[in-house]
């Protein structure tokens, strides 16, 4: 018995799912025990000219018809954005279909709603293609570490912004300069925001964590730092100091934190020596720590058609596995998501980096280091270089202190007469 | 209904094992959809004091009366070895039992065999345990890339040469120094051979070779080098030349190579910047290179008794589950295994790094070079450097060649009166 596939979204990813089914028929039907077809399509455009794979297809520019094709038995989506695809698959979950997504920004917001309804109805949701294309982390979490407890996960979740910052780094160019290259060469969008303010990051941080810590969180309850403020002096600081600045996405637990969970999205130092600092371009990357495994780091193309389809795929394979055992919803099962309380950022401990920037006059630097001594910031280095705009950069990198009262002090320097623009400010990983 | 597991071995591993199926039982529960129960161990001695999970289950000193147990679903081989692991698990197949083994020298030399039983019985044997320890590498292939074809495998497989290879480059120690330091801090055996000498590894490039490639192979077929003539210069030299030297298994295939699967296992050149660099100490990683993927790579704990329990914790869960679901045989069905050549290892392409240790005489450095420029090898660089012994090494890196040449020329230096010890030569991995 044929088992009956529908695509909702033929863009890309889509088209390369389609190619993938096609070329790869005889090694999937072997797999799941079945043949599959690709029966129902909905696209944009019903005139443009489409690639292989997708002959034997119906099309049609309306996707709850594909939803609702009794001849569909899963359903994937890939169309993006939190609706329609929310409603298109709740219908198909309330159908009995399996449900295949990439979408993390409708995880992100309605994951553990979708799950809990596929859980009801006992269908399965698969998502691998929504959190580092090719990367398989959700597998890793959902079905390799069962057996262990997560402990912390840190992640280069969105392939912009690791360009970004690894072509400043290592070009010494300006934000604005390799954003421009970056989208020429179609590595950004034309409004980069959702890549370089961490918002995509931390969309699939949410989804990362549900699976991790059992957490829901609301993305609003991220706190999310962008890379517009970096300056080529940054980068160089930090190699001057042994790191290398990488956007990360970090959700971690422990004992010290009660329930909470502390988790944070933004550039981030770490040691040049770590795993993290050698994933670079548009390479992502999550490091998860188990209790009983200890680190384990999984990296690779975060985007783009290829990795993404074969991510949908190996989902497809699953979903249409178990429903062919008649077992579905028992993957589905296993993710359990309790609204988390997020731990105050304050709260954080951490060695940071600063740099403020500061009128060229006798005693700033005096000032500055006053503030921070005032409020127990302990410094490990510090120099200070001219700008070519006059004015002086003042970089420091401290010991291990309490984000509130580095906040606090850094505050006060910034209301201070001689400072020009608000501090940089930011963490020091864990090794 | 519960599903009863038996285990055979209950050392650390098996201990660790015992310990996550107890402390863990509900959430294993809710993910399998029945209870779990450990119903008969094999150890060695029973007077032995044992550790939390092992309370409910009859003990035994005969690993047979374990398979025959009637209680016994499921059966999880930690004996390690050939023999009498191979019988065992025969035996279990036979009475149509799911198998979990984390015995990587049973399965390169008998994979196959233990598989083709399985699918004829409708069975599953999983084995995420055997390579790689804690890192969800055979997942990764089994099913994460079951959409893709899979072009090249680089991995580090054995932790103890990781160490050894790692300690050696960063602290400027001898290969002896370090492996008695190894042996106690516990990271090598007493008797260090199937690591340090690249059996251990080539094992386990097997198992991976035959999910990536449904490859067959004899660990007799695999080019295995190890890394008693490495000396610190070694190290050294390639730092100069913008390497590390890394314990590498590779394997891959391509159009160029008709269907033989080029093989091999040894130290190997990466550049310093390459993520595989940067895997330290006692970890294990591995880079997968898929078509339409692009690489991927994980790494984690290669060994211990923690992260192999977590894979073969996840392992049972996968049997598990599919027992329960009347699907047995699903996922070893996927995995077919047919006799493949290996290339020549003279037929390989690439820069290679040698070291002579010859005599300091007058004309030497002209022989050598002139023997390689006859055999069409040109050199990329080279030094020359007194040593203790009051002999010179000669060091090179040569532009890309083919081994077969590279060899012959070498061996014509070996032969020279001038020549000391034989020539090292080390390939240079593909970017």
């Amino acid at each position: 018995m044929t088992i009956g596939l529908g695509l909702l979204g033929c863009g890309t990813v889509g088209g390369g799912v389609a190619r993938l089914l096609a070329e790869r028929a005889s090694e999937l039907s072997a797999r799941v025990g079945e043949p599959l077809r690709l029966v129902h399509v909905a696209v944009r455009d019903l005139e443009k000219p489409r690639g292989y794979g997708l002959e034997g297809a119906r099309l049609t520019t309306r996707p709850e018809d594909v939803v609702a094709d009794p001849e569909v038995d899963v359903v994937i989506e890939l169309v993006g954005g939190v609706e329609p695809a929310r409603t298109l698959l709740l219908d198909a979950i309330e159908r009995g279909k399996g449900v295949v997504t990439a979408n993390k920004m409708l995880l992100a917001h309605h994951g553990p709603e979708l799950l809990a309804r596929a859980r009801a109805r006992s269908v399965d949701v698969a998502f691998e293609g929504a959190v580092g294309g090719g990367i398989p982390v959700v597998r890793a979490l959902r079905d390799a570490l069962a057996g262990d407890r997560v402990t912390r996960l840190v992640g280069i979740l969105n392939g912009t912004s690791n360009y970004v910052l690894t072509r400043m780094q290592r070009e010494g160019l300006g934000f604005d300069a390799v954003v421009e290259d970056a989208q020429r060469l179609g590595y950004a969008e034309a409004d980069p925001s959702l890549d370089v303010d961490g918002h995509d990051a931390a969309h699939k941080l949410i989804v990362l964590a549900m699976l991790a810590f059992g957490a829901e969180l609301a993305p609003s309850a991220i706190p999310t730092d962008g890379l517009r403020t970096l300056e080529p002096v940054d980068h160089a600081a930090a190699d001057r100091f042994g790191f290398v600045l990488k956007p990360l996405a970090i959700a971690e637990e422990g004992g010290a934190l009660g329930g909470a969970l502390a988790v944070r999205v933004g550039p981030t130092l770490v040691p040049k020596d770590a795993l993290l600092a050698s994933v670079g371009g548009v390479m992502n990357a999550v490091l998860i720590e188990g209790a009983t495994l200890g680190p384990c780091l999984l990296s690779g193309r975060g985007a783009g058609a290829g990795p993404t389809a074969v991510s949908v795929v190996a989902d497809i394979l699953d979903v249409c596995r178990a429903r062919r055992a008649s077992s579905s919803g028992l993957l589905t099962a296993a993710i359990r998501a309790e609204a988390r309380a997020v731990r105050d950022p304050g709260a954080a401990c951490s060695a940071f980096y600063l740099r403020f920037v500061v009128r060229d006059e006798p005693g700033v630097l005096g000032r500055i280091t006053t503030s921070l001594g005032a409020a127990g910031v302990s410094i490990r280095e510090l120099f200070q270089s001219g700008r070519a705009d006059g004015f002086v950069d003042v970089v420091m990198l401290t010991h291990e202190c309490a984000h509130a009262h580095l906040r606090a002090a850094v505050a006060e320097v910034d209301r201070a007469p001689f400072a020009v623009e608000p501090a940089r400010l930011y963490p020091v990983a864990a090794a």
